[in-house]
C-alpha cells in the first residue's frame, strides 16, 4: 500500500539521487542541513554553492501536526492533522546562458482522508533559447503523454497562469508545467497518481543536466551577467510578492532559510531599464508570455 | 482653505526642494519621468544614481479617479471617487556605514468627505550606531512634541510594529516614526494635521544630511560592502513581502517602476549566514528589535 510513509520514503530517496547527480556534473558537494519543525516533522536542506551552480538548494521535507489556522481557513476546513512531504529545487546557474530551474513534487493528506499530489518543473532562461525551450517542453510532454494525452496541455497552461509576474505583464520564464490537487478519481488510482509525480520528479535530472551540459562552458561577457542579475531580481519580484508557496511558508512560520533558499546569490535592480531593439535581452522579453507553443515554434 | 489641490501642490514644492538639498550634497542630478495614471492624475518620479547616494528615488504623486475596487473592499466602503497625493522616497547609500531612510507623507480623501493624513520616516542602518540612532529619534522627537506630547511615543510604536520582517522576526532598521489616518477631531483642524505632515516632511533633510555627512567617507572594507548587500536583502524581503504600500501598488496596478524604486541596485543572500559573536554586525543584529529606546540607550 502507498502509505504517506512510504510516499516520504520515495521523495527523500528522490532527493539523495537528484543530489548525486548534481553533484556529479558540478564537481561540487552539497551541503546539508537537518531540521526540526516545532509542530511535527522536519527535513533535510540541502545547499549547494559550486562551479557552474552558483547557489542552489534541493529541500527535502515531511511535516506534521495539527493544519495551521492559516491553512485550514483558505482550505475552508475544520481544524484537522495533517501530513505534508515534497522536494523542492531552485538552482541559479552562474553562466547566464544557463537558464535557472525550479521542480517540486508535493503530496499532502489530512486525518480526515482528503489527500493530493502537486508539483511541476518549470525553466526560466536569462537568454531564451528555441533550441532549449523545444528540448525542455518536448522532455516534460513526452512524460505526461505517458499518463494522459492531456496533461501536457491543461498543466502548461497552469504553469503558464501561476508563474506570471502580474505587475510586470511578463511570465518568469519559458514555464513548464504545474499541477495541483491531483487526487483520486474513478479512473485513476493513487498509484497512478504517485506514479505520474515520481515521473515528473526523474525528469528533472535529465533535462537540467543536458541544458547544463550546453550551455556551462559558453562564453559570456559583463552585459551578458549584468542582464542575467536584472533577471535574478524578477525571479525574487516573483518568488516574494507572488509565489503562494513561498507566502504560505512565510505566513505559517516555516522555516525561512529553507524557504528562501529559492533566492539567488546576487540579485540587481535598474530603473525602468529598456533593452535595446534586436538585442538578445529584447528578444528573451518580448517572449515572456503566456500560451506560447515552445514545441512547435517556429520564430 | 486647505484644499487637495493646495496639499498637492505643497508635496510637490516638498520634493523639490528635498531632490535640490540631495543633489547639492551629493554632486549629482535626478533624472524625472512624469507620468500619468490612466485612471486619472499621474505623477512624477525622480531617481538619483549618484555619488554618495548609489540609488534613491524620490517621488511625487497626486492620483484620483474611482477607487480602485481592491482599496473599497479593504476599508469596506462602497464606490466612490478618491484623491491621493503624497512624497515618498527610499535611498541606498553607497558606502555601508551610511543607513538606508525612507521617507512618506501622504494625504487621502474620498467624495464622502472622509480624509487623512499619513506618513512618516525611518531609517535602516547597514551597521547600527548608537550616537547616529540617538540622533535620529531625538530629532523626530523634536519634531513631534511641537504638535503633541504623546505624538512620539505613539509613532514610533507605530513605526517599529509596521517595519517589523515577521519571517525574520527582526525589525527592519531601528524605526523612527509611522502614523497613518490622522483625520480631524475635536482639538485638531485639517490646518493642524498638515502642519504636523508638513513638519516631518521637513525634517527629512536636515536629518538626514547630517547621518549621510557623519559617515559618508568613512572608510570601509570588502567585509562591510558585503554585509551591506545582504542587509539590503532584508530590506528587499520587507519590501516585497510586508510593505502594504507596496503590496497595494502593485495590486491595485500603480506604475511598477516608481513603487520599486525603494529597491536597491544590488542585494544578495547568503543560505543561513551568521555573523561572529563580538561583531559589529552582530550588534546590529541585536539591536533589530522593537521597543528599544535610542534616546535613552545606554548600550
Amino acid at each position: 500500500m502507498l502509505t504517506k510513509e512510504k510516499i516520504a520514503e520515495k521523495f527523500q530517496s528522490l532527493q539523495d539521487d537528484i543530489c548525486q547527480q548534481l553533484e556529479q556534473v558540478d564537481g561540487s558537494s552539497f551541503k546539508e542541513d537537518l531540521w526540526e519543525r516545532p509542530g511535527g516533522g522536519g527535513g533535510r536542506t540541502r545547499i549547494i554553492m559550486g562551479n557552474h551552480i552558483e547557489k542552489g538548494g534541493v529541500n527535502f521535507s515531511a511535516v506534521s501536526g495539527e493544519l495551521p489556522e492559516k491553512i485550514s481557513k483558505a482550505l475552508q476546513l475544520d481544524k484537522c492533522d495533517f501530513f505534508a512531504t515534497g522536494v523542492s529545487i531552485v538552482l541559479h546557474p552562474s553562466n547566464p546562458f544557463v537558464p535557472i530551474i525550479h521542480m517540486n513534487v508535493r503530496y499532502f493528506e489530512m486525518d480526515n482522508g482528503i489527500w493530493w499530489f502537486g508539483g511541476g518543473i518549470d525553466l526560466t532562461p536569462h537568454y531564451i533559447n528555441p533550441k532549449d525551450a523545444y528540448f525542455f517542453h518536448t522532455k516534460l510532454k513526452e512524460t505526461c503523454d505517458k499518463y494522459h494525452s492531456e496533461y501536457y496541455s491543461k498543466f502548461k497552461q497552469w504553469a503558464d497562469d501561476y508563474f506570471y509576474i502580474k505587475h510586470r505583464k511578463e511570465t518568469r520564464g519559458i514555464g513548464g508545467i504545474f499541477f495541483d490537487r491531483l487526487s483520486e478519481d474513478s479512473d485513476i488510482s493513487k498509484k497512478d497518481r504517485f506514479e505520474f509525480v515520481w515521473d515528473v520528479g526523474n525528469t528533472f535530472c535529465p533535462v537540467y543536466l543536458e541544458l547544463l551540459n550546453r550551455n556551462k562552458d559558453r562564453n559570456y561577457l559583463q552585459e551578458h551577467k549584468e542582464w542575467q542579475l536584472l533577471r535574478r531580481g524578477r525571479y525574487v519580484e516573483f518568488n516574494l510578492v507572488w509565489d503562494k508557496g513561498t507566502k504560505f511558508g512565510l505566513d505559517t512560520d516555516g522555516r525561512t532559510e529553507s524557504i528562501l533558499m529559492s533566492l539567488p546569490a546576487t540579485a540587481n535592480w535598474v530603473y525602468d531599464y529598456h533593452p535595446e531593439k534586436d538585442s538578445p535581452e529584447k528578444f528573451t522579453l518580448n517572449h515572456l508570455k503566456k500560451g506560447l507553443d515552445w514545441i512547435n515554434y517556429t520564430g
